[in-house]
């Protein structure tokens, strides 16, 4: 059976300037600034700008409310953050993001590592950040989504029963995370019949599996993917989760098949040689190294 | 729309002993034979063991008999061997192998630059072969079936032609492959609508497509796939073009998908491990360094 026809476009998130920079060296408030508009002027509409976290915990994340301010905004560009609880959430909206990412691990053991809370904690905050949002959406981010490096698989329905629950508190959006990168395209079909298609992806590309689940996510009609320029990211409380979607080989496999991301390749591809020099070394992305397929040998 | 129910069961050919170490220094004989003999003790049951070229073309497959001398041939494994001529085809039956491959391009530019001949001439010799190898099967693998580096797109019909001829001259099965990397589930797609099902996929991870383009041909019923232990491999005549599909990385994704394989994945990452030893560096599959999704964190 042929595949079933994908979406005619899909909005593309790139979580670079957060999640590919969070494990890093701390970059300069200018860098991530620089990284940002350029990110736009390739054509990305959204993007994970900063998270407004606690410098000791995650240095490379320290000046997000400079980071903001640095940022050329762009109308039609959505600037995102993510934000831990109330405090992170209050300097957020003081720095004028359009909207907040709160994580919520479907791994019990998980969460704690990452917040220092139980989920059922971890959920009242989420309900805590939406209200105190108002018209801002807040997109709740279901990570270990897929199964945990501690628990092992979790089921689909107490996933997206977290979802579910973040929805009701007044979030704008569910993304569900492959933190660990231990989702195959099963695993997605397996959520998304609990969940229905009206939500974001969010995959790591640990074992390889990130572009094979985000087109099985597509051939059922999901829209909305978290990617990262370059393949940078990974969770600094996994071992082994090493790397985002590249969103260069999203948009890139996208061109090929007909699916508008209104993201220009080779410009996003100068933007994956910008992250290289600043982590001083080459990006994971397989398309960052060999270019798209249009390019013709030398 | 869920995805169409996969094969039951695959056939995996690992090429790793030819493709994956063809453009690294030399490996000792004794070595490469290590490797044929425990990718058999880890379930593998068909192996591309040598290349019966020219030393001096490729410096890597020389002292091919040797090799197969060397092997420990267990029964119910399959012993290939790939040859470019009569000559080579000579020398692999009197070493006793239970299968050959020949190789012709969809593109004439890089078959000139592969093999010194145009792809028709490259079309005679694969019968000349097919001729000579009697009851031995010949499996023609139709290189830069999803794209040429030198001409770009090749018609989905003049790809499936070579593979036609091929079978009409004898050879008992065809394998496409996508020597570049540049195919993506379109145009595996495209293709399978003109060859049909019944072919063999050979993929290259160069723009990380591999394990995509691999799940879209099992959605459509293959069964029959090239992969390489540690995603080692590339072609010599093509820049860029780096990465075999990595067999544990296929092996791990179909393990989570109840699809068999006869292959045990964790024997496979030990021998991804010998594969990295050999070559003096980490091997390009995400697998070998994340293990499969069964591992926990410590």
């Amino acid at each position: 059976m042929r595949a079933a026809p994908l979406p005619a476009s899909v909005d593309i998130r790139d979580v670079g300037p957060r999640d590919g920079l969070q494990a890093e060296a701390p970059v300069p408030v200018a860098d991530r600034a620089r990284l940002i508009d350029v990110l736009a002027l390739a054509g990305v509409r959204r993007i994970e700008a900063a998270a407004f976290v606690s410098p000791r915990a995650v240095p490379a994340m320290a000046g997000a409310g400079e980071v903001m301010a640095a940022v050329d905004r762009r109308p039609g560009v959505s600037y995102a953050a993510l934000v831990p609880n109330l405090n992170g959430a209050e300097a957020a909206l003081t720095a004028g993001v359009d909207e907040l990412t709160v994580t919520i691990s479907a791994s019990d053991a998980y969460n704690r590592r990452n917040v220092g809370m139980s989920t059922a904690e971890s959920a009242r905050v989420v309900a805590e950040v939406a209200a105190l949002a108002g018209p801002v959406p807040v997109d709740a981010v279901v990570s270990c989504a897929f199964g945990s490096p501690y628990e092992g698989d979790v089921a689909a329905d107490a996933v997206a029963g977290l979802g579910g629950r973040a929805l009701d508190a007044g979030c704008a959006r569910v993304t569900y995370a492959d933190t660990t990168g231990m989702a195959t395209p099963r695993r997605v079909d397996d959520l998304l019949d609990v969940t229905g298609t009206d939500v974001a992806l969010h995959l790591h590309d640990t074992r390889g599996t990130a572009l094979v689940n985000a087109y099985a996510a597509l051939q059922r009609g999901v829209r909305r993917f978290d990617t990262a320029v370059g393949g940078l990211g990974g969770s600094l409380f996994a071992a082994g989760a090493a790397g985002n979607l590249a969103t260069e080989e999203l948009v890139a496999m996208l061109d090929d098949m007909g699916v508008v991301t209104g993201i220009d390749v080779e410009r996003l591809l100068a933007v994956a040689a910008f992250v290289s020099e600043l982590v001083g070394r080459p990006v994971p992305s397989r398309v960052a190294s060999a270019g798209p397929r249009s390019r013709r040998a030398g």
